[in-house]
């Protein structure tokens, strides 16, 4: 429904907010859908079956498609993911766009419950999900070709970072489809689904396939590894608690672009693995600031204590260094703070190469700007981690807000 | 240790298997080895713990390193697996050679028991093996480096097969590691692990990595689905049986190129999902002749029915279509049977395509020749599924008896 009498076209400042935030469920996003959401966050610790014999038990697991808010974001972590960018055919038009958006939240609305897709010519495939979930992200090209509301701040793009090194094949896009599950075929065949319902629309822009732990390997809700054998994710708000609405959807909205809307940084972080063997054990734990064996802070016993910046050696220099990652990535201003939801990557080795491994950073927040771009600037300025570590890609997408059964992701842009 | 007066430069017909069996632990291959196979076999399937609860289990458990044959055959396929080549680098002596066997050997002795390797930088990795396996297999150049054992027959090459878009970078190579685990982590790190100990001695030749259903997705025995949604490897042969000891090891190594070895063909099939779409289910199911549903034969009605090849429809069809892959693949002769251990393979899409997937298609048997060859003729003489598969990648290679603790795998190339 457009507003009447509004020229969308010469946004004033703050306009956009103010679009955005009538367009995308603004009327749905009042005390009754706030009250909603603890029972719709699709990111609650998903509690094992009664019947859990982890012998075929979490094939059947299903994350809800339909809510308030995408599935992908507070939904713990699985296995297997792939980050997938699309770029929108030269003169998508804004009704192309939308049958785009219709079709790919239908597929996905029947994936992720196990079923198969509308035209899905391997249905048997679908049968599996194995905790599928499929989120929508946009980027700039998608807000200017739908035309209806300016492209979301921080989402227009990152500032310069002197460490990056990027590669255009690993930065950009259009339409991000993030497609996550526990099983690698029910990614595979998610992904061949949307990729074949979206290439009358789209042409691939770049692949990012990703891996954590299996299903069954760790305790849930063990932070993962990533392939410098470091925990990767410890201090990470916990879904469902205050601080992850805070941090990825700005109490409720208000701070973010949408109500029950987010943002997502995605980074390819190339890492040295064989340089970071010349170093020693005690030089990783300081570089990083934490101990390898179980994450603990350099000042601490245990991985979730909290780290103590002020302590020092008997020879008078800080415990946790100040070139220390966690020392760098930690804000002291609790405003500043991201969701990561990363996976690693271990791709064919190079010719005289034995590995090409990293990680897929990925980090949800309200307001990439007031929350990632502080942090990154910080480990730009100085971080020990980046004698090891060299961002190679980089994109920023907004993350529509979910849909009701029957709507589809993105409806906001045409209402 | 040598045997004096063997002129092994110009072997007699007959003298390569003779010698094969005195090196390749001919000693206890009598009866006494034998009937250790039971116990030892470690492609029995393995029980769920007493406390199996899904959650963590799976990471802990290990299939036993040592024995007479090698693990990762018999081994109930894991949810992951990568077959990395290796070409020995120019003038590599025999010492040398044995010296990266022992080095890799012992790497994975302790790796897949979820210990960190001797030189283990990132040892928090090594904890959760996941039912890690590493297999060695031998090319014809590894052979002829250690220069003792002529190059057993079948591995010595395949005759061209018409079929065949072979591309080099997945053809052949020297030394084959074949690294499959529950957890994609745990491959990651083994991968890496082994091809740091062997960079002084080999380049990579090609890596392809590939996967099966996770854990936990469906109940273990399932036969797993190709990307084309067909199941895959329904008759196969069931490790502990006695056609499995047949087809594998030769009954006990008197048919194989050495007692408790085995042979191992790796085809990459690139499937045509674009051009599968456009055939209908029942296309689908008569190109095959089994039912997509429950990989039934067309003549049955459950996955393990005997098909009937006499069968013909009221108007005097055959029921499975002579030029259908279940009838063309299937030997009369028993003895012409072979056991698959494949993995798919799902790519990033190359530039224009949505998909690059297909089957890393693994077959052991005890004689190339004599048992693989014949079926891959008569499949490259007719078998409508060649309409929509592709062999791009050929190797094979020879599988040597296990080890004992202390030992070294292909420690029989030294005796």
């Amino acid at each position: 429904m457009a507003t009447p009498g509004r020229d969308n076209t010469t946004p004033k400042p703050g306009a956009g907010v103010r679009r955005r935030h009538l367009l995308f469920g603004g009327a749905a996003a009042g005390v009754g859908a706030l009250a909603a959401v603890g029972t719709q966050l699709a990111g609650k610790p998903i509690p094992l079956l009664p019947s859990d014999s982890g012998d075929g038990a979490n094939g059947a697991r299903t994350v809800p498609f339909h809510g308030d808010r995408q599935a992908g974001v507070g939904t713990a972590a699985q296995a297997h993911g792939v980050f997938l960018a699309l770029d929108l055919k030269e003169g998508t038009t804004p009704e192309r766009l939308k049958s785009l958006l219709k079709l790919l939240s239908d597929d996905a609305a029947n994936l992720t419950q196990g079923k198969a897709a509308l035209a899905d010519t391997e249905g048997e495939l679908a049968l599996r999900p194995a905790r599928l979930t499929v989120t929508f992200g946009f980027g700039p090209g998608l807000f200017r070709v739908a035309g209806t509301v300016p492209v979301p701040d921080g989402v227009s793009g990152l500032p310069a970072f002197s460490i990056d090194k990027l590669v255009p094949e690993f930065c950009g896009g259009d339409l991000l489809l993030q497609i996550c599950a526990d099983d690698p075929l029910s990614v595979a065949h998610a992904q061949r689904m949307l990729l074949k319902d979206s290439r009358r629309f789209t042409t691939v822009r770049w692949a990012q396939t990703g891996f954590r732990r299996a299903y069954g390997t760790e305790q849930s809700g063990t932070t993962m590894r990533n392939l410098f054998g470091q925990m990767d994710g410890t201090s990470n708000p916990a879904p469902g608690s205050e601080e992850f609405e805070r941090v990825v959807y700005g109490d409720g909205g208000t701070g973010s672009w949408a109500p029950h809307g987010t943002s997502l940084v995605i980074r390819r972080i190339s890492m040295d693995l064989d340089k970071w063997d010349e170093l020693d054990r005690s030089g990783r734990e300081e570089s990083v600031g934490r101990r390898l064996a179980n994450g603990a802070p350099l000042t601490g016993t245990a991985e979730h204590d909290e780290p103590d910046f002020a302590a020092v050696t008997p020879v008078g220099f800080p415990v946790i260094a100040d070139f220390a990652h966690l020392r760098r990535a930690r804000p002291e201003d609790p405003s500043q703070r991201i969701f990561r939801r990363a996976f690693n990557y271990d791709s064919v080795p190079r010719a005289g190469s034995v590995s090409d491994s990293g990680l897929i950073f990925a980090s949800y927040q309200a307001d990439i700007g007031r929350q990632f771009v502080p942090i990154q600037r910080r480990l730009d300025e100085l971080d020990l981690l980046n004698l090891w570590t060299t961002p190679v890609g980089s994109a920023v997408f907004a993350i529509p807000p979910g849909c009701a059964p029957g709507g589809f992701v993105g409806e906001g842009l045409f209402a």
